[in-house]
């Protein structure tokens, strides 16, 4: 079966009189476009990840609270407050590890709390707050995107875990978002695509978005990643990030601080591309950053077949969806507003503040 | 669906007028056992690896040269011996990296070159030979087991990748065999199993044995092994091998590697068990394994559904089925002659010309 064409542009998620966004869950073999349309398909698709990336999930909340608010046609500004705080507080339940959906929440919860004059003007104040989230997460990967390619060598074979692409975020994208740059920028990369067990977004999102783009890629199971960077033939490894904290540990896609150690082994720069609405400076350090553990059947089983004994009592699956890289094992954090260097806890807190 | 019971001393091949072999591709879900009647059958199960495993290929393929052996009716014994080297040819054509495959083709073929009064003489010759080998690996693996339970403390966490067991050796396990003896010796231990992508051994044929054998296990995905590394709850590593070099160096499934680098990084011990019939003192150096490279479909594709988009001039899969591990990242080399350490070039030399 031939992988379906999509848009060149594609657009992970669009506001049209309603939220539209890609069931990535479908993807490659199928590229869908559905409409949320009520808290609970919204909440559900967060959980499922037909909509994941934390400056994706984070444009999300933020449209799915305005679908919200369309909906509640009772009552004055008081009431669909009320109901935009609860449905702020459902979404917020939804994934624990990426901070940029309670960084959204809490920018469109701030706009609730302004005085408006009706229901109407709170809504279109809240629509405006969730363009202006989606504006400003597109112009921080390109800003990210320009900043970032001048740390990639013509040539280079770059390495990237998980799906940090257009996918994750309003568009362009954070790690793939730098990696595009360069190649738009003239340079030859060549991307190996880790397919990111267990439920496979460098395969599926990763890959697809690679070849959309015309940038050469190469996919291998996680496991062959140690063969390519023995190899000699990665210059660089480059991912985005859930939460990072304030000493800069770094929380992503698990798997993604076993890449980190082998790069330190090999040599080879490991670079974190991040929007400053991914940084947490309320956490010390990654310590602190919870980890969700999401349901063994993403282990056990693949496309319903079932793929490992039964779980009992000295048999278990573990499946924690992310890990924690710590900083010193990050050669730069890429960001908006420069390439922060270590010591990280300085330059993290003078960006922050800026 | 419950994983299917088996008995607890299940054989991975066994010779009963014929080669039964448990079909390896089915587990989990189905434990069944298939006889192997030609020279086509026995190759392809290797090659589908409803027999796999280091030690239990070579144990097949001697196997396999009886039932070829059988089926020739007419002639006398040059004839035979003729038929045995083809059928050597052929069997030696299946999978290049694992060396213990070629070891025991040249033992067979070594009793065929003797003097026979008839061909039954012969075929009685080569059926002893391939019994003796089955019985030197399962004599093996119970003293690399012995000498291996050592080395794991009390209590210990153990990490292990792809699956060195009773189902990759005539029934015992080298890996798996050092886990089992510690556990038989009465020490409380419990294991990090990888599932091992892409063709899932670890989850599908570790996990079953350890559940079998009532050894606490915790599966989860390979790029989970950082986490639990970093966690401080594993106290070794250990895995089998497909073929060691005159200095050391492992070739094993790929992805260990990966494991080795992050054990040196978490200054884990990270142990090699195989038994001798795996060391091959032609090769310098592991540059000069051969390394199989399997299809692609092992990687976009799980039971039927495509994970990835199609290949084409810019996307491409890279699939190789092993790696090599250099020797200073091994910690020690468990063999049946003894515990081998650094330097590995003098103490493997030592062993094998005792």
């Amino acid at each position: 079966m031939a992988t379906p064409a999509a848009p060149r542009g594609f657009e992970t998620l669009r506001w049209d009189d309603g939220l539209y966004i890609i069931d990535q869950t479908l993807l490659p073999n199928e590229y869908r476009i559905i409409e949320l349309t009520d808290l609970e398909s919204i909440a559900e698709a967060i959980v499922s990840l037909r909509v994941r990336g934390a400056p994706a999930i984070g444009c999300a909340a933020a449209y799915g609270l305005c679908v919200c608010a369309g909906q509640v046609r009772v009552g004055g500004v008081q009431e669909l407050r009320a109901e935009i705080e609860r449905a702020a507080r459902i979404l917020a339940s939804t994934r624990p590890t990426a901070v940029n959906l309670f960084w959204a929440l809490n920018r469109m919860q701030a706009v609730a709390e302004a005085n408006y004059e009706s229901p109407d003007a709170l809504r279109e104040a809240l629509l405006a707050e969730a363009h202006r989230i989606r504006d400003d997460d597109d112009a921080a990967c390109r800003r990210m995107g320009s900043l970032g390619a001048e740390l990639v060598p013509d040539g280079a074979g770059i390495i990237t875990h998980c799906n940090a692409g257009g996918l994750a975020t309003s568009g362009y994208g954070t790690a793939l978002g730098v990696i595009r740059a360069a190649h738009e920028s003239g340079k030859r990369v060549h991307v190996y695509v880790d397919e990111t067990r267990p439920l496979l977004q460098g395969a599926r999102l990763t890959a697809w978005e690679m070849k959309t783009l015309g940038i050469p890629a190469i996919l291998s199971c996680d496991v062959a990643a140690s063969t390519h960077l023995a190899s000699g033939r990665v210059q660089l490894a480059i991912t985005g990030a859930d939460r990072i904290a304030a000493n800069g540990d770094v929380a992503n896609k698990i798997g993604t601080l076993g890449l980190a150690v082998l790069c330190r082994h090999y040599g080879v720069p490991f670079y974190v591309a991040a929007p400053l609405s991914t940084f947490d400076s309320t956490l010390a350090s990654g310590d602190a950053i919870p980890i969700e553990e999401r349901s063994a059947d993403e282990v056990s089983s693949l496309y319903g077949t079932s793929i490992a004994p039964t779980v009992d009592g000295s048999f278990t699956i573990a499946n924690p969806a992310f890990d924690v890289t710590p900083a010193q094992l990050v050669s730069a954090l890429i960001t908006e507003r420069g390439i922060l260097r270590p010591p990280y806890h300085e330059a993290i807190r003078a960006v922050l503040s800026e």
